[in-house]
């Protein structure tokens, strides 16, 4: 079984792997003999290739940066300490600073409902392997947005956990801030069961009643998305939700967000800019070149106007169990038509407002044909928020 | 008693005050009267002007800001609800941007040892008003060492609690990851006195044996303060204590002091260089300006130094009890002869390291003759700071 998943993944013309582990299925079997494969064992796991596995190389999406890992992040540990293996490090956006998944060195990540067709990034090659049946779990990381929002494009789901959560030791940097851990799995259930397994999250009981709101004001939605939405807002309501509408000033947080993610990954990145910055993708360059040039003055008051939507939604989650929107804003677009600063804003306006507050968000398909819409979820309580997918994801 | 005290605080010419409270005996004699004069009836505090007491005027040391405080912030009423009442509002560096106290609009601060000198700043008027004998505590603030700067100009005691003790509201920001609330007493015993009497500190017991280190490397130090400091580590050696020596790149923290307190001052405060930035200082809008054209970039990575200094200094406080320095590497000034950007440096050469670490940190006065020269203890634990600093009052 490992066998055949291993094979198909090394023939995928889609891209989604950066290096495939070739000793994955002799680890299973390593694992079994000496009585070591515990509640994951046999277990699948893609790794975005910002995210260190000993023994194998890394590169954070960009050819100029590998290098051989030498420790594992405790992350991934955490699954492999149950018996799961890595079956490979997947394909990203460049320095994870995107979120189409066009990778210029790498290729563009080819979404598996139609190759022709970006999944989205920058966790974009785990999302498209779990999509595709070749992993039960990808991990990637999320800072405006990069986990959840190829997960929407791919039709599976991607779970951010709260802030703060998750060690980010082993992990390359984007935005220290706003960086976050995520996970993608093809199912809720999938997703409870793993996180169980390894208790990053506890005993899921499904809500009797529950109050949602609808997040209003931040982005036009494509018909395609809206028409999926609303079906999805209505199985919420056949669970026991009832609704509210909630507008937030879009454009506020948006422009704080981006000035944060910008000046984060500058400071991080920028001397890259002098040696390789011929070798980096023209977005990537054009980014950074943006954060250098941002003043320290829109930073801090950046980071102001980021606590005042988190103290928002301190209040907002009292009135509310979850809040939820459309995943991103638009379906996934061609790989050939795709210009990167004007599809940014559409997949990052639903996604980034809980990277500045920091609370757990989730995406999970909608009810739709043709291309994946995802449903996002946030709210403040893990269990809460897994519990109300969970009991949406059985009605469908 | 305070009737005299606020005769001669009105008529002095050293431009200690900036609003007196002209009720102040009135109103101890109806705390008394009604019962309510507690632990420090009848103390009388002055408050730096950036410090919101009801019903008097707030200036920021900048006409141009004047407006009347409706409330009274928290560390202000600590100290009144034990009988303690308000002398005055003092003078201060405008908006607190400097360490000299010439304030172009209320006049420079006069050192109580000699009039022409500066008392350092920017607390300079609760430190001369202390010293002087016009009050017995001070509220001060302090963001790169403007508690101990003028505490140590002016022979008084000058202490910062841990970051973060202390309630920052009623109080305007400077830069409000380096602010902090500061007292100023004439003694090292006044000060456990009011501070224990309010329970801010506990229980200080004198230390038998301690191990201490001189920090090195972060300025040239005046003959007289050098002679001055090296008689205090004698006195520290007499009381038990043990001596080490501690190399710093004071530049590399140093500069990340200054990016990032330029980047949040002018984060505050720029949009005042366009209103009223011809009746500022020109110290001042040199300053914001500065501050204006600094990077996003120099802000985080400033931070991340920071973080650096500050797990350095965790480890230093494993093998160290304490750490000693002069409190500034040179003694006051005269006014006349004042470039506040010149001596800035040598002011802020030993204080500034633990606003960015956080650290407590006391100036007691060290032996010498005419002009005040300050000890700093740093330690990272209050109570222990407090026992050696009152060891060594005691001894001398």
């Amino acid at each position: 079984m490992i066998t055949q998943r291993l094979a198909e993944a090394a023939k995928s013309t889609h891209n989604y792997f950066i290096h495939i582990n070739e000793k994955a299925a002799e680890e299973v079997e390593m694992l079994k003999r000496i009585g070591r494969c515990g509640k994951l064992c046999g277990v699948l796991l893609v790794v975005k290739d910002n995210i260190e596995v000993a023994g194998m190389p890394i590169t954070n999406g960009a050819p100029y940066m590998q290098r051989m890992a030498e420790k594992t992040a405790p992350v991934v540990s955490t699954f492999l300490a149950e018996g799961a293996v890595v079956l490979g490090k997947t394909n990203m956006h460049e320095l994870g600073l995107g979120v189409t998944n066009v990778n210029p060195h790498f290729g563009p990540t080819r979404n598996p409902h139609d190759p022709d067709y970006i999944t989205g990034g920058s966790s974009g090659g785990s999302a498209g392997a779990v999509a595709a049946g070749f992993a039960d779990l990808g991990i990637g990381t999320d800072t405006g947005g990069s986990v959840r929002i190829p997960a929407a494009l791919c039709g599976v789901v991607g779970y951010k956990p709260p802030r703060d959560k998750i060690s980010m030791e082993g992990i390359m940097p984007l935005a220290p801030t706003l960086d976050h851990v995520g996970f993608i799995t093809k199912t809720v259930k999938d997703m409870i069961n793993i996180l169980t397994a390894v208790r990053l999250i506890h005993r899921v009981e499904p809500p009797k009643k529950f109050r949602f709101a609808i997040l209003m004001g931040l982005a036009e939605n494509s018909r395609h998305v809206e028409k999926a939405f609303w079906k999805a807002v209505n199985v919420l309501e056949a669970i026991g939700g009832s609704r509210d509408d909630l507008f937030l000033n879009g454009y506020r947080y948006s422009a704080a967000r981006s000035a944060i993610l910008l000046s984060e990954a500058a400071a991080e990145y920028y001397h890259l800019l002098r040696g390789v910055g011929d070798l980096m993708g023209r977005d990537v360059a054009t980014l950074l070149t943006t954060g250098v040039a941002l003043p320290a003055v829109a930073y801090i008051t950046a980071q102001k106007v980021r606590r005042e939507l988190t103290d928002f939604f301190g209040v907002v989650f009292k009135k509310y169990d979850v809040v939820v929107s459309p995943t991103t804003a638009i379906e996934a677009v061609p790989i050939e038509e795709v210009d990167h600063l004007a599809v940014r804003q559409q997949l990052l306006a639903y996604t980034e407002l809980f990277n500045l507050t920091g609370h757990p968000a989730i995406s999970i398909p909608a009810p739709t044909s043709g291309l994946p819409v995802g449903l996002q979820i946030a709210a403040r309580d893990e269990e809460m928020l897994m519990a109300v997918a969970k009991a949406y994801e059985d009605e469908l």
